[in-house]
């Protein structure tokens, strides 16, 4: 290890060089010089858009560049031929619902030999999510509030969006005519672009049956105009989501062009750089946050105690979505993010144990409903803790990681990074 | 690997070998041979006493012995001098209270030049369970299923054993004016002869405030007497179990002969032996079972598909002791321990995954509340349950893994194995 550097500054080391590997402008340029075309109409929808909007408009000087992308509210960036519109994420709002439905008219006047440019990013389903007829934003708003606090997986999230929206589930290649690249900056276990900001130009293999089971397995009642929907889909009455194989997708070409893999192998060059062996767990970890890290709690526990299954100094890195699932019943603060929550149940699992730091954040710069992107822990969290007269169990037990970590002053606070690419833990053992 | 060997003999040979080297049998005779004494009072209680008693019989021939041990109802063995009792775990029953009771008044009668030989291993806390006068058995039961409800780690479940005890925290050893030999076989994280069997012949550095705060905690509102009896103990009316420095503990040496790593290293040679390399994941691991099998199914997934950490084949090992909250106001029909629900979860998380089997089980041979030890996952699992008829996410959600390993026939059968090391978990990734 270079001795210069602290636990600390090492492992806001390695989070900021996965950020920046994940940056449109370290990303895209490749992609832009091979699109060849004097017009391009750009469409885009994520926390990346309006960075990836940025950065086309930055490189393709000589392109004609008309368009309209919709990125999160504080992610915004100044553009000169694309418009960014800011917009609700992750409850959609009516912001987001005016410029979808401009986004859609804009796509249905291509003509077929128009070239779009698609930017794709992550938060993408919720900024999309233009509401079927008949079904208003707020009951759409209602219905992911209640599936965010039921615990259900993204994937069934965006499930009941693409069934309920006019624009995801391959709508939006439904509706256009034109030649469509996709450039798609993968938040998702698998990098489906039919599960990226819910696939607007993705075939999509769920269904309303699938739709109308997961409501009744996460015992959610929708309501009644939603309910009414996916009966009358259900039923047949109203169009599926376009299906692998339908013709609309012949005029697609997506790519992937980063994921949460990207920003652990950027981060582990960093602290080998360092002269910190990294290694990758994964970048597909999911589960409840505070059970998540009795895991990774054991792990350091073998490290530390018997240099097994690497000895220290190692960097554990990986990525993924983990959950928080609130008690409504329970009077919970909830304040803190699942990152901000992994990490207190770090340090109460780890309880003290010497020379283990960790940071886990989100990649988009904000974990939760609150202003920070993760934490940090180091060996005398509980204890400095302690003698501020904060109760950790009690943080923890009441989802309020946040207000303990800035009782502490270790929020780790980067504002919006315009990219997202999921959760980032790093757990150093020194 | 062994081409002669199936994935599923694999893991069972795995795993027949971590029980093999926790054996009274395999453990005790060097320790037998250093007690160089003519007489001996054998008293003990775990669900390795009556094969620890038996063992010392067959290794002491020259000695006289005599005493008492308390086992698991059908973890007995004969014996000839040392009685076996079988008793109730995980809830304490009668015979266990009156066995309980002759042992304590055995200490008490021994004279200070006798030698005492203590076999402790798991489940000895409850088995050892005799309460305190006021409270009654079934008082000291319903608190005790109270505890395992709510999701209480064991050392919780503990410290109010301990309060609540005549026999536990130290009280053996406080009752006895003999030199004590302990030999412990751990089945708790960290191999405090504090925590194992609630520690009888162990200085207890838990108080009556701990066993109210944890009441308090987990919202459990205890038996009348059971509250009067803490309070006054908390109050200072009730002397509190001895404490580290107590002279009672200057007569007793106690020794820990295995652990959950002593099993996780035989393991590993018996699958290094045929040519899988094995890693030791930590044999600490906590949470809730079918959250951590996310976490161990982000994993094997990191192995398949990029071959990192390591490349396969490899079978990862790892021991602890998962939990499973139970909420008992849903119809969970509760048939499945841990390491079948762990398991269950598993193959959920990995849906079919080629290449990846598991086993998980109890070392004690019985996981949770029937006859298994544990189960075996492959890859076709799920198809083959679905074939079957059987709904695996609604056993799971039912905490019914046991009824699904039941019906694709892949439960792990063993018997009690008159030992207890905790938790095991093998899953080779080929």
């Amino acid at each position: 290890m270079n001795p210069s550097q602290t636990p600390r500054e090492l492992l806001i080391g390695g989070f900021h060089a996965a950020i920046a590997a994940v940056q449109a402008d370290a990303l895209l340029p490749p992609y832009l010089a091979a699109l060849n075309t004097d017009r391009l109409l750009v469409v885009g929808a994520g926390k990346a858009a309006a960075a990836m909007a940025a950065c086309v408009e930055a490189r393709l000087p000589q392109t004609e560049l008309a368009g309209l992308v919709i990125t999160r509210h504080g992610h915004g960036l100044p553009t000169r031929y694309i418009e960014v519109v800011e917009a609700g994420h992750p409850l959609p709002d009516a912001a987001g619902q005016a410029a979808a439905l401009r986004l859609l008219d804009r796509l249905r006047q291509a003509e077929p030999d128009d070239q779009v440019l698609a930017l794709i990013s992550g938060g993408g389903s919720s900024l999309l999510s233009l509401p079927v007829a008949g079904v208003s934003l707020a009951e759409l708003q209602s219905l992911s509030h209640a599936l965010l606090l039921s615990g259900a997986p993204i994937a069934e999230i965006n499930t009941l969006r693409k069934h309920l929206s006019q624009t995801l589930g391959g709508r939006l290649a439904a509706a256009c005519r034109a030649q469509v690249s996709g450039l798609l900056i993968s938040d998702v276990a698998g990098d489906d672009p039919a599960v990226i900001a819910s696939g607007p130009f993705a075939p999509d293999p769920s269904s309303y049956a699938d739709a109308l089971a997961i409501l009744a397995r996460r015992e959610i009642t929708a309501p009644a105009s939603v309910q009414r929907h996916l009966l009358a889909g259900g039923a047949g009455e109203i169009a599926e989501t376009p299906k692998p194989g339908a013709a609309c997708f012949q005029r697609v070409e997506q790519q992937v062009i980063a994921n949460g893999r990207t920003a652990l192998r950027a981060a582990a060059g960093y602290f080998e750089s360092r002269g910190v062996p990294a290694v990758i767990l994964g970048d597909t970890h999911t589960g409840e946050a505070r059970e998540v890290a009795q895991v990774f709690a054991a792990l350091a526990r073998e490290i530390h105690r018997h240099g097994n299954p690497w000895p220290a100094p190692v960097v554990l890195l990986s990525g993924g979505e983990t959950s928080v699932t609130i008690n409504e019943s329970a009077s919970d603060a909830g304040r803190g993010g699942r990152n901000s929550e992994f990490l207190l149940a770090l340090a109460l699992a780890l309880n003290g144990l010497p020379g283990v730091y960790a940071l886990a954040a989100d990649t988009d710069g904000i974990d939760g409903n609150q202003d920070n992107a993760g934490a940090i822990i180091a060996p005398d969290s509980l204890t400095r803790a302690a003698a501020l007269g904060l109760d950790a169990p009690r943080h923890l037990r009441q989802h309020d990681a946040w207000g303990c970590f800035a009782g502490l002053d270790d929020l780790l606070l980067t504002g919006p990074t315009r990219t997202n690419v999921n959760d980032f833990r790093a757990i150093l053992i020194v």
